[in-house]
């Protein structure tokens, strides 16, 4: 028999969505990814395993940031009543610089990045001066000294800690770290993430597919929001709703991950075999089973021997979701990184309804109208209607107090990315 | 001499940032990446090159959405007065349809996912239910026709557009692809972006870099950057002051890409040899040289042959900004993708000075508190200090009619990615 009593019963205790998040990430709290050293080629928007220390100042001489002339600040003080003419005694460009020393009276070409020769305190721009006969240079403005250089070791002073463990690395840090001559950087690892459907009805492809038979979508689904996740997506494949299999691939998964997502079977029924058979592999096993939310209520959380694992329905649109409340943030729990939603605030066009005690999620499409921007629900907020995810643009999220938001009311709209 | 007259007069004729970018894009209005076939697994993050159709509906049979009896909604109708006691004939789990026809006064069970069996029209939840002895099951709550089944089609009608020209593939879309047996798509070429430094005194490795040397890092920066926009870099190397290898070097990196990034010897100086080596390539040429902005006023922008061309200063800070102004959108023109900023707003820790008729940008750092999220410029503005790029969280942006805005003004921070 395919169905029988159990179901009726099965989740009558629901968790709230906020007491599972917390319960799931405390149960890894000890977990963590390893690290790796990657040239800084390969580093961008991944994660510093420890503090960056300074190994050498930067710049390591004094430079010029105009086009103009180095001179010795004294030499130009009295300039208010009479303008001052300087000795032209040679020029510094970048790569090439002037190894005399500026005494009293003279002055060196310099250009913008060149070193400043010694003796020079300040650089006059090229704007402030004229050019007179015999290598002489007439000057009219004064200048401050340091003016319009900066200074060795002004940018980075050596020892300082440039970069913090667990910074995400952009452009300009993977510019400084080459100016400091640092080629390779340990890296945090990037979570592995196993990913596995389950279902006698799913075939890899439209092609294998007859009468009754599915074609496995969240795998794909899931490994492309791992990868934007800042995971490394583990496809371990399709496997048949019977409890051998399941048990095994779960336990291959465990074993070669850090985090394992496995789509359908999640609820309650007589083929949802994913809860028992997590439950056999190790400890504590089930945290969480049955989560107050809509879409995703039948989502099951669990840790075996320190390695978390999502039990997520199989209906796409559920599986996203549960992805998106419990799969993203673990994977930046492990990963080192901090969540980043993109949310714009938008003006509701028609009331929505939440269910008491549910936390619901409406898929919405925005307009942008002479009065602003607008949210309105997608038609159809079926879980089994995948195209209320391609028309979504977003979704906003109804708390667990609320069951009616009125049209007019402001609301925060999580986009899709 | 490296320095003459020219320098002084060559930038009283700034361009307005939003003059400077309309011009730019509108240049090239008539070019066009190409298009590419890529399968769906490669297509995360991608612009589709056509609208897409649907070549068959979706889901292909009546599926029910719940656990639970299909029946003849009919057979139910007078529930009110009576339960009605139906005789169930078989049962259709996914992936194992039943064959049968229900009949009146039969009933199918049905698993969630599963195919309605022809005959019945809606599905009564296992809630509603009991099970009573041979075979039979009694309901107690009516359906309406429909009632818990995903129609045939209703998900994807065939011949309906699933997705438009020009849409960014999501994670539910690549799924949605994959459902429809679609396995390779086309998409819209990534812009490939040649990318080179300029500057007799630039290295590789900072090992590589005598004194007076410097280690080049603003291909490493912008590369990062091209890559985050959605561009492909195509790096051309470091190429020293001299007119004929930057001709050499400007006329490969046109034929090789989309968009040309070259940095260095932007400005008006003796060694400022860029702008003139841009117009020896070929038409229009210099579009624009000198940008009412701060930093990054000696950006420089041209077309030659329908290629732009970006003429960026040496110093990494100024390049990232003429970068952010001005590259990041023709990448995005050309690549078919709108441009997305992070923002947020936050509060002004302390006054900030624009330059009137110039467009100012300041870096900041975030600071959360309990009276919000204050921004508070970075110590250091100066173009030659890359740890304030480092620092800073993100940017403000202070309009060119604007000279001060006082502290405790709300201001949105664009943030670094």
């Amino acid at each position: 028999m395919v169905l029988h009593r159990s179901h009726v019963e099965g989740f009558r205790r629901l968790t709230k969505v906020g007491v599972a998040q917390r319960r799931f990430l405390k149960a890894v709290e000890d977990s963590q990814v390893g690290s790796e050293l990657r040239p800084i080629s390969e580093a961008a928007g991944r994660v510093l395993e420890a503090d960056l220390i300074a190994r050498r100042g930067l710049p390591s001489n004094n430079l010029s940031i105009v086009d103009g002339f180095a001179v010795r600040s004294l030499d130009l003080q009295r300039i208010s009543s009479n303008p001052v003419v300087l000795k032209q005694i040679g020029e510094s460009i970048p790569g090439k610089p002037c190894s005399l020393l500026v005494r009293r009276r003279q002055t060196v070409a310099v250009a913008t990045g060149s070193i400043v020769p010694r003796g020079a305190d300040s650089v006059a721009p090229i704007e402030d001066v004229r050019f007179l006969r015999g290598s002489r240079i007439l000057f009219s403005e004064s200048v401050r000294s340091g003016q319009n250089i900066v200074l060795r070791g002004e940018d980075v002073s050596r020892g300082q800690v440039v970069l913090r463990k667990g910074a995400c690395l952009r452009p300009q840090d993977l510019g400084l770290l080459k100016a400091m001559g640092i080629e390779r950087v340990s890296l945090l690892a990037r979570p592995r993430v196993a990913v596995i459907s389950t279902g006698s009805e799913l075939v890899e492809t439209f092609h294998d597919a007859s009468s009754g038979q599915t074609v496995d979508i969240n795998r794909q689904i899931l490994s492309s929001l791992v990868t934007q996740a800042g995971g490394v997506p583990v496809d371990l494949g399709i496997v048949k709703d019977r409890k051998a299999s399941i048990v095994n691939a779960l336990r291959k998964a465990v074993e070669c991950s850090d985090l394992v997502l496995v789509s359908g079977g999640s609820s309650v029924g007589e083929r949802d075999l994913i809860p028992s058979c997590v439950d056999l592999l190790g400890k504590p096993g089930m945290l969480v089973h049955g989560v107050a939310m809509r879409p995703s209520m039948p989502t099951g959380l669990a840790v075996v021997n320190g390695t978390p694992i999502i039990s997520l329905p199989g209906f796409p649109v559920s599986a996203m979701f549960a992805f998106l409340v419990f799969g993203r943030c673990m994977i930046c729990r492990l990963g080192g990184k901090p969540i980043v939603d993109r949310t714009v605030r938008a003006v509701l066009a028609v009331p929505v309804k939440g269910v008491k005690g549910f936390r619901t999620f409406i898929r919405v499409i925005l307009r942008k109208t002479s009065k602003g921007l607008f949210a309105e629900p997608v038609k159809s907020q079926k879980s089994s209607v995948l195209m209320s995810m391609v028309r979504a643009e977003g979704y906003i999220t109804i708390p667990e107090g609320v069951t009616e938001i009125p049209a007019g009311h402001s609301v925060e709209v999580t986009l899709f990315t």
